[in-house]
């Protein structure tokens, strides 16, 4: 069996512990009560809006009859606003709980308190550099959807730049063989060199195209959509202006009801949510319209199996 | 008996179904611990202030033996804050809880909500237009304290226009045989048309006056006071000389100690609470120095068994 | 045995009482889960932020068996934000909880809320004024650490006039014979009056000095040492600037590794945390290096120990 402690980057994950956390995650039910973790907590420090990410690992403690306790906003209602240092609270929260799930604007924070952590830290989202358990519950929804994990042909669309969750994901496609992955996105978009120089290292093939390929799309396994990330757009002067550049860019790359003839019939449409909503939504798609959109039971079922087999494992062995 | 499933308008409540809630939260005790919900779960999903209706329904829940979960605010610390729609909000909740409370101040997002509920939705008080669960305790603490729902005059004085406890309630009183209310309010704060409609299409009289009418008031079974709505006035240039128009207009309408003397000795007098703080507070009688001050009561004893009564029925059938 | 209802300000407790509880808190042991108060609630009323008391609480509560409610900002999230009365507030909540822990930024709030309170009330801090029970656990920690109360040396660095921990716990010290404290703070942050003549009434020999007096510090049994409460500066035209003076003032008392030689081997480092990040950081010592640095430990265990025998004396006599 695998050791697991501290989860910070989603390329950590072995392929010995991957398959260990997705058959524990097939075994658990998340209908039942279990209380595997009766006597344990964590706690939830949260510096940025969360929908899904805190409700499902509260979610999964309680299912495993751990307690959890949690700030929604730590920059306002913790320490912090005296001017308290991440590590000082980490010293502080480590003393009390089992486990932190940490989620913060800087890209280094998770490292930041594991340097002083006495207890395992999940990285929950950090800037918009990882979100590793996103990327982990992202590819146990391909396997259960699609039954593999490698010979993929994943489409990735909209903000490769910015969206941690594609990052994240990247890195995990890149430890199984015969993967294919294609970014379409603006030009003002485009996947970081880090990525690319990963997945190249990998031998994992890629591509990316400015406009929605229909061919591309058209021998796809998995659609993997993501918002652009208009909330990373530094606070200045033309930060309007940016975000409304962006969206424009943006703009033809919008998921329509139209362009569902175009998958494959065992393709999967995948969005890590939120959507935006509105006029700019990027996926205009009702996911009650077409079993091939899986984003709910991505979120839902799938998130929380992910995270209670990976609970499980850092508390339990 | 009857089903319940959604809870949007005070009006879908019928006479058996409301009798059936009454009789359930005669018989649960606040002060025992049940088992009843012991594997439910609820998300309290609030894009408005609550003192009481978020810590009712969880200790509701709690007394029943279910978990609650929630977040303070959604348009801060959720996706919401990212752009999400209500629809995509609930539609994830929906996979994860067995109900949700909304509370949101778009008079329509209960209905909205609604259209892609998978699970029950109760409705926790949206914009100005109704607040259900109010008007159910609401009407408990009267079936208690006074004995019965029917042949009662009741007079509401404050904010007929915006207060959507009184909308509810009224509702719930013209579906009882012989109920009289009266609405005593400055003219800028009058009932609105469709409630008054309401009324008289249910043979429910009513009257209105733009003082605080000593003749009604000492006739009166019950005395609902309510706060003048300020925080629903448009955040626009003359918002505060709004504001200060609709407080000068309201002074009138303050009850005082002085009138205890006017109100029947078997009457009660109810608020549902907040009470504006200040020179403005328009119920100015402290609850202990008079037996008929029921509306500490009615919030907590009576809210309690309402709600507990209430979710039992939704998720015990 | 000793009675203990309210907990308002921390010269309140007796000698008697501090033993009682301290002996509870040698007794309980926060690894362990217990049940006395499983049928208890309590409700977290914080008005400002707190990251260490409202958990140190909930933690506390948990581990007894309870059951703990909150709001994180009763500002922006409760009915204060519709213009609610504190004694409104506490009203409602002592219908519905056995207990209230508030935090308020007005110096009288807890004798306003025990006003109107029908259950206990416990002050987790009030503006600059008293944090008793962080009084409760700094003393624990003395005694665990040091091994008495009495004839201690004890000396606090940095902002005695707003530190309401500081405060609370010259109460605490005065009740046993031969303490002496000294201040070490800028002129412009000394002891308040009262709290001098407070220690004049009761024998207690104190001293101030302006500067990090090494004389003082090397004769030490604790060094106590607090942040600048620069968020007590008025929000006025000059508060950056005082802001900034108050902090050039403050930089000569700042403690650095540098100082460890000063201090006695069995002295110990106290903060209530938290300590202010960056170049301002007034304990520059990392709590890993020395064993003499023990306020992680004093947040910590001492903290839950200390809050956990108060609520068992509160809750179940």
């Amino acid at each position: 069996m695998s050791e697991l402690y501290h989860v910070i980057e989603s390329q950590q994950f072995t392929l010995e512990l991957l398959d260990e956390l997705y058959e524990m995650a097939d075994e658990l039910d998340p209908e039942r009560s279990y209380k595997f973790l009766n006597d344990k907590t964590f706690f939830l420090l949260f510096y940025e809006p969360s929908t899904r990410t805190r409700v499902s690992f509260q979610m999964a403690m309680h299912k495993l009859g751990g307690s959890s306790f949690m700030t929604e906003n730590a920059f306002k209602f913790s320490s912090v606003a005296k001017g308290e240092s991440l590590e000082d609270t980490i010293r502080y929260y480590c003393g009390m709980f089992d486990l932190i799930v940490l989620r913060h604007p800087d890209n280094n924070s998770s490292q930041d308190a594991v340097s002083v952590a006495t207890k395992p830290i999940i990285n929950g989202g950090s800037g918009s550099h990882q979100h590793p358990t996103q990327a982990l519950l992202d590819l146990y929804t391909i396997r259960c959807e699609i039954g593999r994990q490698d010979n993929l042909d994943v489409v990735m669309i909209g903000d490769p730049k910015y969206s941690r969750t594609i990052r994240s994901l990247c890195y995990l496609l890149s430890k199984y063989p015969g993967n294919h992955i294609t970014f379409l996105s603006p030009d003002s978009l485009k996947m970081g060199q880090d990525i690319k120089e990963h997945l190249t290292k990998h031998q994992i093939s890629f591509d990316e195209f400015s406009f929605l390929n229909h061919e591309v799309l058209s021998k796809a396994d998995v659609i993997y959509v993501t918002r652009i990330q208009t909330d990373r757009v530094p606070e200045d002067a033309d930060r309007q202006h940016t975000i409304d550049n962006l969206l424009a860019d943006a703009e033809p790359f919008i998921l329509k009801p139209e362009h569902l003839d175009w998958f494959k019939k065992d393709s999967i449409i995948m969005h890590p949510m939120p959507i935006q909503k509105g006029q700019n939504r990027e996926l205009q798609i009702d996911p009650e319209t077409d079993e091939r959109c899986v984003w709910i039971e991505q979120a839902n079922d799938y998130g929380l199996r992910a995270r209670m087999a990976l609970l499980l494992k850092i508390l339990n062995g």
